[in-house]
């Protein structure tokens, strides 16, 4: 699942040598995780996880990522720390690849969201935008509307293998989300990936937001419409009104949304769920050799899709 | 790699509250380990490994590896020692799989094997050897000579595709060994699958013992054969004597070698070669969509099993 690349145990020792962390315990892959190479990292200092970022991720993005890490854990985001080491760096390289060393963070990702998860993170996710709002870099999200056409384009021959009519179903709504995307919406940093495995809980508490390698600078209320998407429907796909009001409820008393916002949703949510649909529909299409995982469902994405589509309001939401 | 079942948060707060090791902090799937699922579980209490045993294991076949571990690492040997719950067991189930949490050994292991290396290898598994003598139970060798015929047959059809008259080949030399292999050399419990990736290391030292999920007993010396296969060969596949001299006096200054044992090293090691030859080449002819792993490769194999068969005595390996 997520060990792209080996490292040497010799060059491991000399790698964290550069930290100041104590000497390396242990060192174990860690089965999580898709893009990137991660292993939790034992040393006399404490337990670390130690990334190395494979091709997916565009080495050009990553002082933004890390940046933004410190950024927020600096004011009291849970996220993960990047260590920096004795030169002052926070990026590295190692086995050939760019490497970081970041805190551990306590907790499990819930693998049953309950409304109560879902109250923690909409005000986690509100938390998190408003501690990005200082953060001086800026990385334009490039899996928005812009993105979607040619992603569809590059599926346009196996959509209806996938479900008889997606092709011209998904076409349509292409057209539909482009001419009505809004663009004057507030914005700053978002999560963009807010899933429940990148979420982990401790006795109930959120304890953990990590993974922040899709954030980029975008509407705030396209990061609440992908937690909709995330964390309100049930395994048969059905949406979980309860767990919706409860995101939103506990988003909106942290970072209150405008009328433009909430108006704006039931199509944020549309958009949101083409996007990881066509992500979906782009991997099961053109599997890869080196990601050993089972491409996740689109038609999973399709329901939603779906819903959002039919929704009349944001009342739909629990919100009015 | 390694994660085949999925453990809710829940079951596993539930699970881990039967033992004394306080509440569970973290919980990461490990991407090592082919046939098992394993977690590394942080607790209040400490480290520790958790496994949930899958289809390739026998349920029957637990209390034999957990009872050794336990027997072992209460005789200095540096292996998993299996925690009881409340109830005083070490075998429990969790998501529907029979479950244990054993010790976390610090360590890691050597990606690339040196002299000093094989040198603490043998050590070890000499001690291994001499403290699992009075280890009650048995475990028959269910991957010895008599099970290697039904594995051939089973290969027959494809073993060509793989090597032009492999077939033939691996025909001739089951004939050999079968005729060959001795029954009376020293025996009791022996590792079986004492591969590099199974002992770890610390500042050179070696620091531990794992997996005994192929533990059986048999000749002590087949087992230095299996080790010898594992760590005395370069990745192009030609055979270090300076790595096999030390990795043999290291463990005869533990365990003297009898004669009978010096003669029969060559087969032994042949039949070594033999059984992981026709193992790899099961899984190569008989892929399973469950274990997402590149198979190894079975002509590695056939490069040792040439080896030994044209060695003309125990003095190829460095001793006399």
């Amino acid at each position: 699942m997520a060990v792209h690349t080996e490292v040497t145990d010799d060059d491991l020792v000399a790698f964290v040598a550069r930290y100041d962390i104590g000497a390396v315990v242990a060192c174990k892959g860690i089965a999580e995780g898709i893009e990137n190479t991660n292993f939790l990292l034992s040393t006399d200092g404490g337990t670390f996880v130690l990334t190395l970022y494979e091709k997916r991720v565009r080495e050009d993005d990553l002082p933004f990522f890390l940046g933004l890490m410190e950024h927020l854990a600096a004011r009291g985001i849970p996220c993960p720390t990047p260590v920096h080491d004795r030169d002052g760096e926070m990026l590295s390289r190692l086995s050939g690849r760019p490497a970081a060393i970041v805190t551990f963070l306590a907790g499990m990702w819930p693998r049953r969201a309950t409304p109560d998860h879902c109250a923690e993170v909409g005000a986690a996710l509100a938390r998190l935008h408003v501690a990005g709002a200082d953060f001086p870099m800026t990385r334009a999200n490039d899996l928005s509307v812009a993105a979607w056409r040619p992603l569809l384009d590059s599926c346009a021959g196996g959509a209806d293998s996938v479900a008889p009519g997606l092709g011209g179903e998904l076409a349509a709504e292409m057209d539909h989300l482009e001419a009505a995307w809004p663009s004057d919406l507030a914005g700053g940093v978002i999560h963009a990936d807010l899933f429940p495995d990148n979420v982990f809980f401790r006795s109930g508490a959120l304890s953990g937001l990590i993974d922040f390698y899709f954030a980029c600078t975008d509407a705030f209320a396209y990061d609440v419409a992908i937690c909709l998407n995330a964390w309100c429907f049930e395994d048969d796909r059905t949406f979980n009104a309860t767990k919706a009001r409860r995101l939103l409820a506990a988003y909106r008393r942290v970072r209150p949304f405008s009328a433009a916002e909430l108006t704006a949703l039931p199509l944020l949510a549309r958009g949101a769920a083409l996007r990881f649909l066509l992500t979906r529909l782009y991997d099961r299409l053109h599997p890869s050799d080196s990601v050993l995982v089972t491409p996740k469902d689109p038609l999973e994405y399709l329901a939603k899709l779906r819903f959002h589509r039919d929704v009349r309001g944001p009342g739909a939401y629990g919100l009015e």
